[in-house]
């Protein structure tokens, strides 16, 4: 059994958002065992599994990796389409814009401190779209 | 056909571990063709493929990646649970919580020099639990 | 339906390349919905999803990411294979070496703007080899 579905996030401000309640809610009914895949279509947002619980980590995932990752780095030459622009590719790829996550019982299987963030690595992203598939 | 099963891995030291045979002996006998999907249910470990060879590997990933990723980095605000404790969070979403195998003729078909590591990012991690999915 | 193919890519100069079409130029008939995973099998280069279309992206990552993990930094042990080496390993797990796509009406579906990157870190990498597994 394969579905698939597209979803379309709310527009979520720059910065790292637990969405897995969001992505829950518009899955259909799962299979007892499987898996679900999830792309986001962007390549200026990420996708990433982390703690679900003190928000203070996805605060700290914003200011650190901007250090990490600083925009108008002298190296940049793509830069048309603002400062926020490059950094946010480099970002998507070392965080990934896509995952798997395991289906038992018909739920998600994740580790009791984990859920699934949206990383909006542009100052302005818009809606973005989330492609799941599940295999059961 | 789908298969689950929850493996618990050993206490492991802070560092890069191999684990491709600790994992191979836990799984059933596995399909002609297929994936394994394996996720670290934790949010301060990780999982990789990388070099199953010369351990001088993973001591430099060690050294390398606390440079890169520092304890007590001014901008940390999450701090309540150690210096080694939101440096943990941010390098498992960089390395990933988790990974897919192909599986051929019956065996996990990775390249000749790669292995699976078990990234433990805590000073004092305990025994990490690991959810395999098998896909044939 | 579970369908298994190596890809021989050619020989790349280190740097990151688009070679989506590439891949799909080899790819068997894709199934109606499913899944493609594909594994580069080598642990100094990766694979990963980004911008299809200003060849300044690619650039910019080859400038952006040799300064955040450079060649020859004072911690590595593992330098006999080359000034290139520890870097491409670190490199590899952090961009990934696998990567799992949508498959929807016979086709990849990527977000327009999306497309697959090998990521060449060595110097002289030589022809690199991928596994697809197709799930349909």
């Amino acid at each position: 059994m394969i579905e698939q579905l597209e979803i379309t996030l709310p527009k979520f401000n720059r910065g790292y958002h637990l969405i897995t309640s969001l992505i829950e809610k518009q899955l259909p009914p799962l299979p007892e065992k499987g898996l679900l895949h999830i792309l986001v279509k962007h390549t200026s947002a990420g996708i990433t599994i982390n703690e679900n619980a003190d928000p203070s980590v996805r605060t700290d995932f914003e200011s650190f990796i901007n250090k990490m990752i600083p925009e108008d780095d002298p190296v940049y030459i793509h830069t048309y389409e603002g400062s926020d622009d490059m950094p946010a590719h480099i970002k998507s790829s070392l965080f990934g814009a896509e995952l798997t996550i395991p289906i038992t019982n018909h739920r998600l299987n994740l580790g009791m401190w984990q859920g699934i963030y949206l990383c909006e690595f542009r100052n302005h992203g818009g809606r973005r779209k989330i492609l799941a598939t599940i295999i059961g």
